[in-house]
């Protein structure tokens, strides 16, 4: 049976994401806490994507076959029972075997936190502290320029010349919660340090240091040296995951 | 000169407030950071308490004694360059020599906050996280017992028989925020474990094991026997300290 998983996790003791030999890996830990539920039997698991080291999931999601009977909170318990306490999984869904936690994503969202106020020790890591005063009103402004169809190639990091950076972006907001900035970006997928090369040129706009036209032009150009610095992974969630021809079968 | 110094932390890697041979505390962190800025005489610093292992703090309080000149902005920066990202300076004070951080304290605010949603892995050293139901209304009507002046005797853990167990609580109350409990108590004065063994109680009201009037009992009765469980420290946060005789000089 091909099981569904949504879980979250705290990325910041790990290499990130995906498997990497010698590495404290998101994936390897699924993985293991799966193939000991499965009776033993080695089991890989699909997820939408990956997240980078330092970034935090809210709500990701991957498939996994499993050749157990079990329900699915069932699985959901004894996941979590095999899990460490910084990966959670929230639900698990029996998909048809067709379903692909990859291929069938229709659009993702992503969250960027900054702090503007005092540093927050218990926010370490969790939040971008940044100590300086940002121009909010011209960065509202200035992520309207991603929104759309663009290709993205000045916003990526280490992209093949071939890699088709071509994505659509549904929603790109800024919210003011007390003393932080939440960054929104919603769209069709994104590409490697995208959100967070994206959130680097917003945060040079903050400052006055370029305008809206910089963020355009910098965007057309498809230069990723015309780009600025990447924001730390601390302040970066993957949000939530929207599948077309989910099929929840149970 | 006397400073006041106002700091946060993060208690999850501590083995708590006060320094304790051969463990990692708070308070040595800051005073090897005072010595530092102190041109490396060995400072001591007086806080308004201790806290326990795992306990967090949004602000605490403590004075020490600088030879050094330095103005209060200048010291918050020196001394926050000096710790670990886990400890942080908001501010700092010039104060009359006869302020005592300790003595001069008039009231204390806590806070515990209790997780009764999905366990959020980001948040795993920052809430007790609760995974069955709560009768809030109930724990708001017990919570109100322990308002006014008491001997809380049945509250202390490892209290000394002739110690002092009257203090008075001039705010106690539950608040929902989403799926979350805030439970404040603002008083005189806490003894040790007191606010988390009160959450213990408040807790076991909540599953509906005991009543309002067993709470009063308990508060009666003196005998620690008779309370229930210690909440866990994660959950436990000092949020501020009030002080009498407060003559900040600069």
């Amino acid at each position: 049976m091909r099981f569904l998983i949504k879980f979250s996790y705290d990325g910041s003791n790990y290499a990130g994401y995906q498997i990497q030999p010698g590495k404290n890996t998101v994936q390897e830990c699924l993985e293991k806490a799966l193939t000991e539920v499965n009776n033993h039997k080695k089991t890989i698991i699909h997820s939408s994507g990956r997240t980078d080291k330092g970034v935090h999931a809210k709500a990701q999601y991957a498939h996994a076959d499993i050749d157990v009977d079990i329900t699915p909170n069932k699985l959901k318990r004894a996941l979590n029972s095999n899990l460490p306490d910084d990966i959670h999984v929230i639900e698990t869904m029996i998909v048809d075997d067709k379903f692909h936690a990859r291929y069938n994503t229709k659009s993702k969202k992503y969250e960027y936190y900054i702090n503007l106020g005092e540093y927050n020790p218990i926010e370490k890591n969790y939040v971008f502290q940044y100590n300086h005063e940002l121009n909010v009103s011209a960065m509202k402004d200035a992520i309207k320029v991603f929104l759309g169809e663009h290709d993205f190639r000045a916003f990526v990091t280490d992209n093949k010349e071939k890699e088709n950076c071509v994505r659509t972006i549904t929603k790109a907001t800024i919210d003011e919660i007390d003393e932080k900035l939440k960054i929104t970006f919603e769209g069709t997928g994104f590409l490697r340090y995208q959100v967070r090369n994206m959130v680097g040129i917003l945060i040079k706009v903050g400052e006055n240091k370029i305008s809206t036209e910089d963020v355009e032009k910098i965007l057309l150009s498809k230069d990723r040296t015309k780009s600025g610095k990447t924001a730390p992974a601390n302040g970066l969630y993957l949000c939530d995951v929207y599948y077309d021809k989910l099929n929840i079968m149970k």
